[in-house]
């Protein structure tokens, strides 16, 4: 039997280097896909690159697009402030300046070509509703309706082989994503969550303290070097 | 009374100096953008900077991003032959060899992105479901189901002020789309269609074939030089 083939989009970070561990497990034929956009965060593409090699997947490309030219965010613009020490109610409060506007859709629209270029069965993204801090394309609402425009603006879909949109992280928790790494080995030391691209992880970031509750709710160790460890969560 | 805020997909070919000087007729700001995503007819892009300026664009925005590393199609890929000579008929069978893998879900994220960025209300794209040279990503039910996801994806839709994703030609033929531009004095000598990037037009690409039929049948004359006008529509 030929095994589905699977396009993960793969950013480096705990969330997705999770996903694509779980998509691996699944017995999916495993292209990792990379975009480099611009982010604060550049060791983010040195991760992904070691987490794809270290999961021996299919193929991984890297594609770098200008996103900050086009689109105002914290992630992108080193004039923007990173928010810090937000409490879990501060970042449950409206849309956080580290939003990029339509990024998921960029990325599931960049991932769609390659899929179909590769005749792709899936497309993994490591989405997230839980704690999702608040971005408005983390939501599975919004993944059912693109994956509606996958089948209508596609080949594929024309010849009724629509390619899936697959986010198996949506309904868990950052603890729950922890425990299901550790379970599937995952190479902790190889990801990087942290918004800013210090030499170590800030702490205090939205993103560092999300993990690091993860792994506090899980009763597990973030092998990661921290400047701070201060959390407000 | 503040103008609605356009972002106008500029590709540079007939379609989309049209539709943009349909949106800049209805009182919009326009913001033009233009993708150059590889493909081989580079003349585009020239021709999107000059029909940009022509209107007195609010702006105009040209953003890189290569599309050839993900997405295979004749039109990114020196080594697939853009067919030429097709009638109408052969035109009409099945996905030809220059659709291009989820270029407009990816043209739209980006717009997406840079309305979003800019406050804007609406994307224009010049999709055109008749003579559509059986792209499926150029179908209304594509659009509407693209809106879907700008609607549940963005800060602005979350907000109740969604961005519309508006196509003023889809239910348009070329001739229609001609006489159109000719109205608005669309200066047809600035824009590009021919698939092939050479001096002259190459008159026998399903593009240049289209075009060739629109002005035609509207009784106008097409002023850019052609290598052939050989028609077999």
């Amino acid at each position: 039997m030929t095994s589905l083939r699977a396009i993960v989009l793969l950013s480096g970070g705990l969330d997705s280097s999770t996903a694509l561990a779980i998509t691996s497990r699944e017995g999916r034929e495993v292209h990792a896909l990379t975009i480099d956009y611009g982010q604060r965060h550049r060791k983010e593409i040195e991760a992904a690159k070691k987490v794809a090699r270290h999961f021996d997947v299919k193929s991984h490309k890297v594609l770098k697009i200008d996103l900050a030219a086009i689109a105002q965010s914290a992630l992108t613009d080193r004039n923007v402030r990173v928010p810090t020490q937000r409490t879990l109610e501060e970042m449950g409060r409206g849309i956080p300046a580290t939003y990029v506007p339509a990024r998921n859709t960029i990325l599931l629209g960049l991932a769609l070509a390659y899929a179909e270029s590769l005749d792709g069965d899936e497309i993994v993204i490591a989405a997230n509703a839980l704690d999702f801090s608040g971005y408005p394309d983390c939501r599975p609402e919004f993944y059912r309706a693109f994956e509606e425009v996958a089948r209508l603006g596609t080949k594929r879909g024309v010849e009724g082989r629509p390619i899936r949109i697959v986010t198996p992280l949506i309904s868990m928790s950052k603890a729950d994503i922890v425990r299901k790494g550790e379970e599937l080995r995952v190479p902790w030391k190889f990801t990087w969550s942290c918004y800013l691209g210090g030499e170590k992880a800030c702490g205090v970031c939205d993103s560092c303290q999300l993990r690091l509750k993860g792994f506090k709710e899980a009763g597990a160790k973030d092998p990661l070097p921290y400047a701070r460890r201060a959390q407000t969560l």
